[in-house]
C-alpha cells in the first residue's frame, strides 16, 4: 500500500476515529486504526465493539492495500509532522513508513485481517437533524445518565421518534433529563436506547453548526449516524426503557420564576464550603419574592437571597446542590420556572412547551439547620 | 476588624500570597493567609517557613484588626463572589463574616498569634532588575535543577553578583544551565543559592513587563524580592555552591551551527517513539553540512537530516532528547551554535558572548544501532 495525503487531512482522520479507539482492551487489534486503501478511496476506520467509525480521508493512493497501524503512535507521529504532504507505505509485512519531508518513521504494523469492520447496515430508514441540534440535545442530556454499570438500561439516553418529535431522555435515580425537538417532517417511530459513552464521543467529532446535517439510521441492534464524511455505528442497549410518563405530574404547590445565570452562581457560590464526597444539602426557603439559600458545612455556612415572582405555598426544601448546577447550566433561558409540591416530591424545572423537563429529587435535611 | 476592598483587589492579593501556602503541611496555621489590617493598610500574609510573602491590598478599614484565615476556603470565596465591594468581619473569636452584595459567608478564622511573620530584613544591600529579567533568568533555568532532595545544593540556583554583571546557574549531574546578564550599575559582590521552589512561585507572580522594577535584597540567611505593593522573602540554601568554571571547557573539535526551530521540532517528533522511563538516546551523526538524527525503540524507528554549517570533525554521538528539547526551548535565537569534543565529553550550546551557555553530558549508546 502506497498513500499521499495532507498532514491536515490524516490528523483530521486520525482525530475522528480515535474516538473510537478503547483505552483499555487485552485485543490489540482494537488499539489500531485500519487505513483501507484498497478501492479508489482512503477510508481509516476504528471499532471498540460497542462503537466504530469510520471516515474517508482525502488524499491519492498510488498502491492499494490496506494496513492495521496502533492508534496512539500513529496519533502522535501524524500531530508531530511538518504542516506538508505525508507518504504512508505498507510492505508485505505490513512494514510501515511514514515519510513527510526530510523526516522518516519506521514502525510495525498488523494486517487488517484480524481487524473487525463496521457491520454492514441497510440504510433506509433514517431521519436528518442539524449537527448543532444533535450537538446540543447530548449536551444537555448526558450529564444525568448512571455512571456505573448497576443498571445498564441507565447508562444510556433514550432516543425516542414520533411523528415529527424527536424525545432524547436520560435519569439515574436522582433525576430526569428530557429534551423534546421538533423534526422537519414526519418518521416511522423508534424507540431505542443509545450508549451514553457513545453519544459523548459523537458530541466530540460534531461540528456544532446549524447548517451541517447528520443523518440517523435505525437498525434491530445499532444506530448510525453519517455526517460529513464519517459514519458511526454503536451498538444499541437492549432492554425496554423507564416508563418516563408514569413518573411525571403536573401537579404543584409552589410555582416560581427566577433568574437563571443569578440562581446558578449563587449555587456555585454555596457548593465551595461542601468537600468533594461530602453529601450537604443547599436548602431553599421559598418564601413571596423572595427564595433564601442556606449551606452549613465543617467549612463554614453561606446565605444568600435571590428575588423570585411566587404563586402558590411557601416551601422549605434541600437539594443536591450538583443536581441544580447541572440542570441549570445546559439551559439557555434568561428565566427558569420550578415547580414543586412537598419537600419530598420532584421538583421540576421546564418551559411552557416543555421543550425541557429536568426532574430533581430533593433531598433530606435536618430542619434544626436554620 | 472591618474593612472593605473590591474583588478584584481581593482576588489579586489572595492569589499573591497563596503561592507561599504549603500544599501539605501538619501546622495548621501554615495553612492560612493572614490578614493584617492593624495599621493604616491592609496586609495579606503567607509563610511556609521557606518562602514568605506580603502583599498590600487597597481598600478601606473601618476596624482595625487581624486575622487568620484559612488560605484554600477564602481564595474559593472571593474567586466566587460577585464583582463587587467585600466587606470582611471578625469579632473577637475569630468568626469571620465575608458579605458582597446578598451574599454572606461565616466560616472560623484563627488568631493571628501563631503565625509566623516574615523576618525582618534590614534593606541596605540591594540591586535593580526589571521584572522581565528576572521572570526570563528563572525560566531559562529553573528546569535543569534538580528534583530529587538528594543534593540540595542541587535543588537551588546559584546567584552570583560580581561588578555589574550576574550570573544565574542550575545543574543537576547532568547537565549545567547558566545565564549572564548584565546589570545598569556595579554592584557589591553576592553568592548565594536559592531554592528552585521559591524561584518558581515568585516566577509566576511577576509581572514579566520590561518597565515593572523588583528590587533583590541579599542578607546572611535570605534573599528578598521588592515588586509592586509585594515582597518575597525566601531561605537561602547553606553551602558552596559547585565550582563551574573547573567544570567548562572552550575546547572543541566540531562546531556547528543549526536552525533551532528545526533541530527543536525534529527531536520533539523522535521522542514521541520514546515511552515514558524508557531511556533511549537519540543519535546524531553530524557529517558535513548534515545532521542526520536516529532514534530507535520498541515502537520504532526514526531518521530525520537537517542542514547545518559545520567546521572541525565528524561525530556520532548521543543525548537524553529531553535534555535538548530543554535547553532549544528557552533559548531565543533562530540559529544556535553546538560545541562537541568526543562522544563522552560534554557539548555545549552557547552564544558568542556567553549571555547563555548549555553544557549536557552525552549518554552511551549501542553503536550497533545503525
Amino acid at each position: 500500500m502506497k498513500l499521499t495525503c495532507s498532514k491536515a487531512n490524516l490528523l483530521k482522520g486520525v482525530n475522528i476515529v480515535s474516538k473510537a479507539v478503547p483505552s483499555k482492551t487485552t485485543m490489540s487489534i482494537l488499539e489500531c486504526i485500519l487505513i483501507d486503501a484498497s478501492t479508489n478511496e482512503i477510508k481509516f476506520t476504528a471499532n471498540d465493539m460497542e462503537l466504530g467509525i469510520e471516515t474517508k480521508v482525502e488524499g491519492t493512493i498510488a498502491e492499494k492495500g490496506i494496513v492495521a497501524i496502533d492508534a496512539k503512535v500513529f496519533s502522535e507521529i501524524v500531530r508531530k509532522l511538518p504542516d506538508n504532504d505525508v507518504t504512508i507505505e505498507s510492505d508485505k509485512n505490513f512494514q510501515i513508513s511514514i515519510n513527510c519531508e526530510k523526516a522518516n518513521f519506521h514502525i510495525s504494523g498488523k494486517s487488517g485481517e484480524d481487524f473487525s469492520y463496521l457491520p454492514y447496515i441497510e440504510k433506509t430508514d433514517y431521519l436528518t437533524l442539524s449537527q448543532f441540534t444533535l450537538k446540543e440535545l447530548i449536551r444537555q442530556t448526558i450529564f444525568s445518565i448512571a455512571d456505573n454499570e448497576n443498571n445498564k438500561l441507565m447508562t444510556g439516553e433514550l432516543f425516542e421518534v414520533h411523528n415529527n418529535e424527536l424525545k432524547v431522555v436520560s435519569l439515574d435515580g436522582h433525576r430526569i433529563s428530557i429534551r423534546n425537538v421538533q423534526l422537519k417532517e414526519d418518521y416511522p417511530d423508534h424507540k431505542v436506547i443509545v450508549p451514553g459513552k457513545s453519544l459523548q464521543e459523537i458530541s466530540k467529532i460534531l461540528s456544532g453548526e446549524t447548517e451541517d446535517e447528520v443523518r440517523i439510521f435505525f437498525t434491530g441492534n445499532h444506530i448510525v449516524f453519517e455526517f460529513d464524511a464519517t459514519t458511526v455505528v454503536s451498538r444499541l442497549i437492549e432492554g425496554e426503557y423507564f416508563k418516563i410518563n408514569q413518573m411525571l405530574s403536573s401537579d404543584y404547590e409552589t410555582k416560581f420564576i427566577i433568574n437563571k445565570k443569578e440562581l446558578l452562581s449563587c449555587i456555585d457560590r454555596a457548593t465551595l464550603l461542601v468537600k468533594e464526597g461530602d453529601k450537604k444539602p443547599i436548602i431553599l426557603r421559598i418564601s413571596d419574592d423572595n427564595m433564601e439559600i442556606n449551606i452549613q458545612s465543617q467549612l463554614g455556612s453561606m446565605q444568600e437571597d435571590i428575588d423570585i415572582e411566587k404563586t402558590g405555598k411557601d416551601i422549605m426544601i434541600g437539594f443536591n446542590p450538583k443536581f441544580l448546577i447541572d440542570a441549570l447550566r445546559v439551559i439557555d433561558d434568561e428565566n427558569v420556572t420550578i415547580y414543586m409540591v412537598n419537600p419530598k416530591a420532584p421538583c421540576y424545572i421546564k418551559d411552557d412547551e416543555q421543550k425541557y423537563v429536568y426532574l430533581i429529587l430533593p433531598v433530606n435535611f435536618n430542619t434544626a439547620v436554620n
